[in-house]
């Protein structure tokens, strides 16, 4: 499949490489065709790996991947192009955090909207599906990093691009049963707002390569 | 111990249910005495359980819990009065819930402060821990409903608060290794905020019995 990944950080990277190990062809984007990251991550990847301009990769790809830190996703998207987006799904990964009251980071949506229902209200005619926010990029690629049962989750309004999310994301090697829908686009607040006990996890934890596990009685 | 228990919902009544059957003497306080609740429960629970107002429940106890509805917590806590509560610790159990959007509610305190921190503030000399608010009441005194390592937080500025906390918390049957220590009070946000992702689980799970539970690489 040909995807595009919107965003040259280490989520970025982290998607882009796995996709690109996983056969895919993948467009890396930034505001600028030639950025360095994308560059270097490009040689890195190898054959299947490309980069240019959040239009560029918004148009190249079937699917897409929000990878630009929150407070710039839809600034980021508006470049790519709604048209360059319409039809297609995009998985938003991204989470607005809000460091001008020091660490950690509080969440900056607020408690009534999330990033991923304000993507999904400025590009009306794309599937947004909010995933994989809830844990570090490692893990999320890699879920055997971690031990145990620990899940990821899915949200959106589309149940036929979820269910090409959930296709992917077991060929990051999630099991079926650890990938829980929790609705449409609205829950994406859960899964962003749990940032805010992730971040007090990973200082109590002392590393990032932990996730929660969802159990239930039988 | 003498332990007040605030509220007369299905909160407080589980809490003290179980420290009067772990052999504490147990008040429940409420607005007014003689609730017809409190009364209920003063009957089922047997010898050890006793009922009064707000203010009788916090003079009693050498520590409280906190399980009035987070809206309203503030002003319980005002009632039962600031002298009452000073030099104890009160575990806050609470959750501040908004059903004005329908359901599910929303987090009711915002992203940048919480109920624990509010508390904290306006009751300077009480000694407040955030715990157990991440769960089904009847989860909380009884983890055993749940299969796995499952985990429960605490939050506080007072570490022999929170040591208490931690050893009533294994008294209500949660092994040590499971309670984790976030920090202090202003890690109660990582709590709270983590509610609204325990709303949409709660609806995709199907059962008020679950948990999360944390999993890291060894």
């Amino acid at each position: 499949m040909r995807i595009g990944v919107l965003g040259t950080g280490m989520v970025g990277q982290a998607i882009g490489s796995r996709l690109v190990a996983l056969g895919h062809e993948v467009q890396m984007g930034s505001r600028e065709a030639g950025n360095e990251n994308a560059r270097a991550w490009v040689e890195r990847a190898g054959h299947g790996a490309s980069e240019g301009s959040f239009e560029d990769a918004a148009a190249f790809g079937e699917m897409a991947f929000n990878c630009n830190a929150g407070a710039h996703s839809l600034a980021a998207l508006e470049q790519a192009g709604r048209d360059n987006l319409a039809g297609k799904v995009l998985v938003d990964v991204a989470n607005v955090l809000d460091s001008s009251e020091g660490a950690p980071p509080t969440v900056g949506v607020g408690t009534n909207d999330s990033l991923g229902e304000q993507i999904q209200r400025a590009f009306p005619d794309t599937k947004v599906v909010k995933s994989l926010n809830t844990m570090n990029c490692e893990v999320m690629v890699d879920p055997s990093r971690v031990p145990g049962d620990h899940s990821v989750f899915v949200c959106g309004d589309d149940v036929d691009a979820k269910d090409q999310v959930k296709a992917l994301l077991e060929s990051f090697g999630w099991p079926s049963g650890r990938i829980l829908d929790l609705g449409g686009i609205r829950s994406a607040r859960g899964a962003e707002l749990y940032v805010a006990l992730w971040l007090a996890l990973w200082g109590a934890v002392g590393t990032g390569d932990f996730n929660i596990a969802v159990v239930r009685s039988s």
